[in-house]
């Protein structure tokens, strides 16, 4: 049996002097083949191995979406940051699915599931935790420097991955993010079907009642949009607010007139996102970029 | 009957201070309904129009390939430059179509066909020169200065519309255009579908034949990527290098080592068209970016 990884290239495409590459490979956490997305700046090599940003995206969304329309390689090229875009769920014919968008394939939430059909392959945590940074350390030119980011189902997954193992991180954004998946349609809907009825252990994977918990804090910065038409119904930053304010958790949460729930938005505030990373990063201070 | 043109706002989206937007209208010298996308920067009102670039697509894109993707709108905003995006061909049930992505549909080549059954809509050159131009002028806070760029099939309807329309536009700029369609694959199929095989008529569309006998001459930027897999099959660059320096055409064009066809190509290069037009439309002279 041949045990070493086997990463298989699939796409490589030159983007501001660094390059953006997908491979496939054989993820054991999920039991399924997975894709996944890095971006290597072109100051990355075995010489200079660079911090990397994991990048959890939201529902519907694969590897590509923010790697295609975030524009966030233009300033990680001139920080030296490295992007890693995981998929958003398991994947494949013999992966439980379900109709709606919200469910099953590209809705896998971060976590682990507990529940079948789900628990046969959805450990997206363990993945993007453990398997994903193990992979991406012994594969490619980066360091041990870490931080992780997400929008919307993967901006909730950035915070439950920065307070349930904030050791691994350096900070955490999140753009729009799922606040208290426990108490909104999105999350409610997930977590019963991937948790089972039993809402202690929710708590276990929201972020609000983690961070109202947590005593390690870590940089924190979050982005929304007030014209976010998920903003009361699915997102309620107040939630995560108040949780930061019972904690004294950190948080830097910045509230923006007019912008939606779409990468337009993202594209727009990437910039402060990947800058606020780099300082804590030990990356080239903001103001001289 | 009801004469004024009735624009249908489908899509609005904050980006970086201004809005994307994308209307439906019924486009007379099309014969049927289109769409466009349009970016107003934040400093557009109708005490300060703005100039306009447009951007024409290349083969099965849409109005949304680029403005998701190649990241303009972040100079856009701080030059105060508006972008327009037309769709690539006209569309609906009742037009003429074809199974393949180089022919029908998503691929209108930026001309007017005379052969049928494409003649009954496909006259994109008509739509993009004077219609669209028209239509924004009328409905959005845009000033008389124009430029215009695209990309692969859209660089070269930039290229013709240029070459056939100076005294329109301040500037033209293509990234990885067909330079000679009559003889390139794409070209030919295109050409002897929508024009027959009249090779003279196809003459009167090709960017390396009108500018081989161009007499006014406009500022004129090209940037392909040597990585391209179409370099050598479709799109050609030394035609059009020869025909500048037939008729001494200011060509400015420049070879990128490593970058493909994609619009990762594009955004990684974007900025440098967007300041090219800038210069010429009397824009912020770009060492004041």
């Amino acid at each position: 049996m041949e045990s070493r990884v086997t990463l298989e290239n699939i796409s490589s495409n030159q983007v501001f002097g660094g390059w953006h590459r997908q491979y496939l490979h054989d993820a054991t956490t999920l039991n399924c083949r997975m894709r996944f997305a890095i971006y290597l700046p072109p100051q990355a090599s075995e010489q200079q191995r660079v911090p990397v940003l994991y990048w959890l995206s939201g529902l519907t969304c694969s590897d590509e979406n923010f790697m295609q329309k975030a524009g966030a390689q233009r300033l990680a090229a001139q920080l030296g940051m490295a992007l890693v875009a995981p998929d958003t769920s398991p994947r494949g014919a013999d992966v439980a699915d379900d109709a709606d968008y919200d469910l099953g394939q590209g809705a896998g939430f971060y976590l682990n599931a507990s529940q079948a059909p789900w628990s046969a392959h959805y450990r997206m945590y363990d993945y993007v935790t453990q398997e994903l940074p193990a992979l991406i350390a012994s594969q490619f030119p980066v360091s041990e420097v870490r931080a992780i980011a997400g929008h919307s189902m993967g901006g909730h997954g950035a915070l439950i991955c920065a307070l349930t193992r904030p050791q691994d991180y350096v900070s955490v954004s999140a753009f729009s993010p799922i606040c208290q998946p426990s108490d909104v349609p999105w999350g409610q809907k997930a977590f019963a079907a991937y948790l089972g009825s039993d809402q202690a252990l929710w708590q276990q994977w929201d972020a609000s009642v983690l961070m109202r918990h947590s005593q390690q804090h870590l940089p924190l910065r979050v982005d929304i949009g007030l014209a976010d038409s998920f903003l009361h119904s699915q997102l309620r930053p107040e939630a995560l607010e108040q949780a930061a304010a019972a904690s004294g958790y950190p948080l830097q949460l910045y509230r923006h007139a007019g912008y939606d729930h779409s990468y337009y938005f993202i594209a727009s505030l990437i910039d402060e996102q990947l800058r606020f990373h780099a300082s804590h990063m030990g990356l080239l201070p903001p103001d001289t970029i």
